[in-house]
């Protein structure tokens, strides 16, 4: 570091150096650290601000590189400035008779846990503090004082065990026989220094208690410094995705005190309800106390209010500065503040945490009071803001006293408590007596929807974040885990183990599924709510925005429920759902977690009980029998279709499908009523049909009259090495052409019944897995051919777009070629991910965490982030913009959009903008947050061009 | 059509108006056909053609297009043309008394089995008949001529069929009490023509036979257009991927006749041996003979030199348009003719078929005699052509007449007959007994490679050209048929039922690799050599190539036989195949197979037995106790490194594997001494190694402590649902960096024992997989640190280059940053493919073969390929092109390569030098066809230029 490169810098009586570090407050950030950032602001403002310095970041970094040490240049500057704040004081830093005592914080750019925080009343020694007690003529204050600074010094600074040293207080206390600190009088205080020091010396290798004062402040600037780097401090970076900031600056302030009787005292205090968000000024104080007295919570602290009636002269000055910060910040503000002799200190500003419901209130609020601008407002909301919303969440006093057994891989947010189940039956059984369960599974497989519906939660032993499991919950709304990789699990005995625990089937398991940890027993969860002022945000990003948002959805009532999350269309209709499962069933499940969010509620874990049951019995209600055979019927005949021996029996087998289909089209277009809505044709490989079990094969033997051997032989023939890869897609239409004449039939007669009883329809057909010009054009001209002479024969008008979905590297490669036969693209960034990566979205949990953890946790680092959650727009994001502007060469109006797990997660919605898409469509549950995200980009976007955000280009 | 555009074109007298088409012979045969451009050039050369037209191949377009009719316009052609042909011979078409007489032939660009050939003596009827046999005074002649046609005409335009007439034929000679048709008299002959007509009528629906002679013409030119889309020619076009073509021409042409007496006669001959290809004149004819006689066999023809002693004058006037047209058409001509009345006729010309010994003799001694240039010569071999020299040969004859049971995908060509086995122990076991054994298994694993080792040859049930059997077998030219789905394989039985056969073990069944095809038996087989000539071309391609070719090779003595195959370097030693096998094992076979090619044999199926055996003995020499045991502690030692629980067990077990590693690298550098060696990390995923049976764990169990359970459960940890884009290549090394330590060690200290001993080595360290710089970087940075370590501590001078494997899409895309830290690129075009395309190739065989077959054989046609065999340009090879580019853009010196299956397909090494690779590297076997080919694109490349080929950027 060059001597002359001036970082550490001075504030006080209205003056602050760090002002001119940088324009903005963000940057400055950066370099003083938020509390330096804050100090500085509050100085230059002319608010009452103790004098001191902020020792920069890049002293910190300094410091690293320098082999965890202080360059004497450093030391040079802070003894410069300690030199200006002892003129302003009028006092000497180490003088015996009036000495200037500091307190030394950390502060980085954002405030984290496990970082040394503070040492007060630094300077002190066996002489000054004589001084001091002359000087105040208070010498239990005195000692008080040096007692603290040498327990914080050891304790904080020097990494000594805490425990000792309260011991001795304790006994000192007994000997006394006192209760409480403030009791304890100076001879008490002075002994307790003494036995403090030896301590001291007793642990760190004979060294005495330092008594030079500026051998005490490299220690805990040294000490401050190092913390940065502390297991805790790493720890929280990663978790929090942290990884912009080089070190912690360091602020070392004069020393006030808010214990120096009556017309002192200390608060912390926000300039709104951090709980409501409510305009009140809000926050806790102590008369005759330090700020460790109110957080430490010996003292029961009075309402702020208070403090106007006991010292109203500050109090004054305390609104004004809350009104002050407010609107120099534009947002709510958490403040720390002393009291010395009535006069009034400010320690600290920054910006205050929330809850999600006052995210909204306060933003929704400041926009009325003309504080900030609607794109403001909706700049500062989160995804996960939206998430806290919607979503139950653990209680986390419950949490911390509870045993994790197990961390997964959280795949979808929320928390859910109940009984565990191994298989899908017995989920769905259990759940008809009214039980709260969760399916705990190696993996999910198709199958299971059933079991999975019936469950609240689910927690799977493997799989990735797009895994079957994390992609049915998701849509959803479900909490659940996947990867999981201690359990161990035995079907037979109905039981797992995970470490040294057994569990069986029946206890209880709490999931948090926004960290992935599972707990023993059965937790506490806090419910959630939308507020008015949701609906306000939302509104004013939906002004915002140019990209649309629709909706992934397979039945009419995802379609419904996401038309209620704002969607505006339905990107993505999985046909082959629907051979699966009854909507009946669906639609008590997700009424259940609709209603959830519809209706206000403030309960606790007690009140979820009854509501879950209520769901239950939903589900109950719809298994009759008729619904029960309904299901049999769909799936047996599709796998009829599958084992059928030449074309006529295939068809034979396809007719039967072609009702179901055509009811859930006419329902899911009448939900829609005029919205567009993309059906992709079949797409998983035929082996997920087919029969699992003996029982499964023999009922599949008497309605088609083939023998169980050829069943089983045909069946293990589609067996497939890698079936991402295998004959799946659009490859299914190729070799068996009647499976898309059949689908096409069903959602054309669908439009066409829809028309004629005046809804309108827009059916956008989506053949997938594309791979090349010539296999689309084969199954479009046969499918519009199709379509055609359907719409001609019932007189009809329907309209109808086929396109394709763009998945495949080689289609992105050649989307130039393939625009010329397909009207629109839709991105299934799922399987582009997979296939551009090479990386299976279920294996992946085996080495991807390696890769997205950072090298402090243990990782790599290699990736930002996980791509199957966030889209990796280096590489796959290179791909998606290629096949746009290749698509656009060729067919000007094609319509983009993008339908794969991305669509609704925030970075990925706002590329899907920046690279000209029409649309993005995600789960019913993401949808608010792709429409926020989607604001933002147009926002940022906006900024950026000092004009209007372009809007992408013109199509229906 | 308009009518105004010339479609038909007369050729008589030294005159020929299809000359004036196009200006090149090709040209000229893609519009008149190949039997009509030769008919024009000989005539325009002024040799003796019995004059005629051609109808040329937009006239079989036209029929098409009108239904399968002759437009007015065409026939208006063709009464103008049979004008100017009666005019030069003084005759008229249809004449009562003295009939012109025509034949009609088919001839489309390339000769086409399948569809209609000839028809003779057309213009005869009832009347003309008996002027003929006047005119002639030769009755006998007269009537044979008009029974011939109306034969022809029957089967072969209308499609009669055969055999009835046959009989009549038969039962007259039986009846007159003849043996031969020569004795049959006139009225016989007479009475036999109104059989034929009868028999005509009766299966025509009555319609009579034509008596005139255009309705003849038209039904016979209609018939050969019609033939064109007969199945049989469909079939042959699809089988020999011709798709240019647009159809076939019609010749009509003047009758002459080789059988009116002893100085007549008939002929096909070669210009020089198609056997040998020796430049001797080579051919058969017969005295008093229509050409048929020469093919059918009756008589015995004589060779063409008797000629010279019969026919002095014609035969010497044939001498002179053998070189005449050898001169003409630089290549060896496949001739027909006819001397009527000492008259020499040239019927037709084409170039000759021939065996692949001749196709390089006949290049080789042309360049010599100065016909054609080294370039001209190279280019005319085809990859084929080197093939044919390389593989034994099913003989055709033998084929004809045996049971074909199934077909397969024809993975590797050559043939092979044995005793069938179902596991790969019992192959090693049969084949220590001295047996040739066929290995049938469901699909291959790397578990089972010592019984392929051990087999002649292999059949699957699954899987596609690139799964594993196929590689594994091509690499050691062993002959491969996969993927054939009819095997209904029963291990326990140790049967197999195919349709309604069953074969049982020790059955013999016979391989055909070039198509595919299964016989039941033992058939005969044809073996192959290498003449000299071959070692000719293969140099002069060599001299003129400019990129490089080197070998995947995984051993000492896979190195030393490529070497032998002309191999510059190894681009792809696969390491973990060392894990598997002992190399002494495979010296055996390898020894084996390399031995058929070097020494010259031309031994019939009886001799490969005890060759075989040999070769059986060689691998019984290397399975003694101590080589088995070697095998098994190598998979015992990476089994324990798996299971091994934590970081210090781990670097145990691999510090077992490190000297077997080394000790293989040694052998290798020892072999290419000097030449570079590219060595791959391991890359399959671990399960591959994992114990597949009770009796496997247990033995592991015992070696590790660990319990048989839990080493189970170990095992099914690491199952995957898509092993190919699972945990595997260098995420193996990124989870444990002790793998890549034990490789790189055993690597730079094998080099470092091999410098020492004087041996130039030229390690370049390969770590597969790539997808990220950073990924790269980390393995990059600890394989060097490393690395230089040994040779620093060794004190010993060794390079060594790190480099990497583009493989997955995002490689290709990022490899600007990629190329930042590595030194060389290989292309895996085996998994890029995969990942392209979307396309699992253990999985394709269920739906490629539909892709890739055309509309006429039920196929769609979109690919003109299978990509795994040729390298699909469009897709996967845009992303090549793209890897390359922005890798140099970033490291000018890129060194890159290619090692997937298709840097030993002539098209994809063609693309590979055209994007500027600096060498392909393919299994040893394909190492001739790849210099041929990168010759090949040398040469195009300079003829497009008009200067020499590019050379591609310097690099070692």
């Amino acid at each position: 570091m060059a001597k002359s490169k001036k970082t550490v810098f001075f504030f006080g009586a209205g003056k602050a150096e760090g002002m001119s570090v940088a324009k903005t407050d963000a940057e400055r950030r950066m370099i003083l650290g938020g509390k330096g950032a804050g100090l500085a602001d509050m100085t230059a403002a002319g608010l009452p601000v103790p004098p001191g310095f902020t020792i920069s970041v890049a002293d910190c970094e300094d410091y690293y590189k320098q082999g965890r040490k202080l360059s004497n240049a450093v030391k040079q500057q802070i003894r410069e400035n300690m030199a200006k704040v002892e003129k302003q004081m009028g006092k000497k830093f180490g003088d015996v008779n009036d000495p200037l005592l500091v307190s030394v914080r950390s502060g980085a750019a954002r405030s984290m846990p496990g970082m040394m925080e503070t040492i007060l009343n630094l300077g002190l020694n066996d002489k000054s503090v004589e001084g001091l007690a002359k000087k105040t003529s208070n010498p239990r204050f005195a000692y008080d004082a040096y007692r603290r600074f040498i327990q914080m010094y050891s304790t904080t600074a020097m990494g000594l065990s805490k425990e000792p040293m309260e011991d001795m207080l304790h006994n000192a206390k007994k000997k006394a026989g006192v209760k409480t600190d403030p009791e304890l009088n100076a001879e008490y205080l002075k002994d307790l220094c003494n036995q403090f020091k030896k301590f001291y010396s007793d642990n760190m290798k004979g060294q005495s208690f330092p008594q030079d004062p500026y051998e005490q402040l490299w220690g805990a600037i040294g000490a401050v410094f190092g913390s940065w780097e502390a297991d805790k401090a790493v720890k929280y970076r990663q978790v929090e995705k942290i990884n912009n900031l080089k070190g912690t600056a360091v602020n070392v302030q004069t020393m006030v005190y808010g214990n120096m009787g009556d017309s002192s005292g200390t608060g912390v205090c926000f300039t709104r309800d951090p709980n409501t968000g409510e305009n009140t000024f809000y926050g806790d104080c102590l008369i005759n106390a330090q700020g460790e007295d109110v957080v430490a919570g010996i003292r029961t602290p009075m309402k702020l209010s208070e403090l106007g009636k006991l010292l109203p002269k500050a109090y004054k000055q305390l609104c004004q500065v809350r009104l002050h910060l407010e609107k120099h910040y534009k947002d709510m503000q958490d403040l720390e503040f002393t009291v010395q002799e009535e006069k009034l200190f400010m320690l600290q500003c920054r910006t205050g945490k929330r809850t999600a419901a006052a995210v909204f209130k306060i933003a929704a609020d400041m926009v009325k009071e003309k504080l900030l601008t609607k794109e403001e407002a909706v700049a500062r909301i989160t995804s996960e803001d939206i998430e806290r919303l919607f979503y139950p969440q653990l209680d986390a006093k419950a949490a911390k006293s509870s045993t994790k057994i197990a961390t997964g891989i959280n795949a979808v947010p929320g928390a859910a408590s109940g009984k565990v189940v191994f298989t899908a039956a017995e989920a769905e059984e259990m759940a008809d007596l009214g039980e709260k369960v969760l399916l705990v599974r190696k993996e999910t497989s198709p199958e299971d929807v059933g079991g999975m519906h019936a469950a609240i939660g689910i927690l799977t032993a493997t799989g990735g974040k797009t895994s079957h499991a994390a992609v049915v919950a998701r849509g959803w709304g479900k909490c659940c885990i996947v990867g999981c990789e201690a359990l161990n699990i035995n079907n037979e005995t109905k039981s797992m183990t995970v470490g040294d625990k057994t569990i069986k089937q029946g206890d209880f398991l709490t999931l948090d599924g926004n960290t992935g940890d599972v707990y023993l027993g059965q937790l506490a969860l806090e419910l959630p709510q939308q507020p008015p002022a949701y609906q306000t945000i939302m509104k004013y990003a939906d002004e915002l925005r140019t990209i649309k948002v629709r909706t992934n959805a397979d039945t009419p009532y995802d379609a419904e429920n996401a038309i209620k999350m704002g969607a505006e269309g339905i990107g993505l209709c999985r046909t082959e759902h629907m051979f699966f499962d009854t909507e009946e069933r669906r639609l008590a499940i997700q009424e259940m977690i609709v209603a959830e969010g519809l209706e206000k509620r403030k309960e606790a874990l007690a009140k979820l009980l009854p509501f879950q049951q209520k769901g239950a019995e939903g589900i109950g209600l719809c298994r009759t029998e008729h619904m029960f055979f309904d299901t049999e019927e769909r799936r047996l005949a599709i796998q009829e279709m599958i084992v059928a021996e030449g074309l006529e029996k295939r068809k034979e087998a396809l007719a039967k499908l072609l009702p179901f289909q055509q009811k859930d089209f006419e329902g899911i277009f009448t939900a829609m009523n005029g919205k567009p809505v993309t059906i992709r044709l079949i797409d998983p490989p035929l082996h997920e049909f087919t029969p699992k079990d003996d029982e499964g094969v023999a009922k599949l033997s008497k309605i088609t009259g083939i023998s169980p051997d050829k069943i089983k032989h045909r069946c293990e023939q589609l067996h497939e090495s890698n079936p991402m890869l295998g004959h799946r897609g659009c490859r299914l239409c190729i070799t068996y052409p009647e499976i898309l004449d059949m689908q096409v039939t069903a959602i054309i007669n669908a439009a066409i019944v829809c028309a004629k009883a005046g809804v309108k329809v827009l059916p956008e057909i989506m053949i997938p897995l594309t791979i090349d010009k010539k296999e689309l054009s084969i199954q479009v001209d046969q499918a519009r051919a199709l379509a055609d002479g359907l719409i001609k024969a019932a007189k009809a008008k329907v309209k109808y777009m086929i396109g394709t979905m763009i998945e495949i590297p080689r289609a992105a490669l050649l989307a130039d070629r393939i625009a010329e036969v397909a009207e629109f693209f839709s991105f299934g960034t799922n399987d582009l991910t997979q296939m551009t990566l090479g990386l299976s979205r279920d294996d992946a949990g085996r080495f991807l965490p390696i890769y997205v953890a950072n090298e402090k946790d243990g990782g790599k680092g290699i990736f930002q982030a996980d791509p199957f959650q966030s889209l990796d727009q280096d590489g796959v994001g290179m791909l998606v913009k290629m096949g746009i502007e290749k698509g656009r060469s060729t067919r000007k109006d094609l319509k983009v959009g993008i339908c794969g797990e991305h669509g609704g997660e925030s970075a990925s919605v706002k590329f899907c903008h920046k690279i000209g898409m029409n649309y993005v469509s995600c789960s019913p549950f993401r949808v608010p947050i792709a429409r926020l995200a989607a604001a933002q980009a147009a926002i940022a976007d906006k900024a950026a061009k000092g004009k209007p955000a372009k809007k992408a280009k013109k199509s229906k």
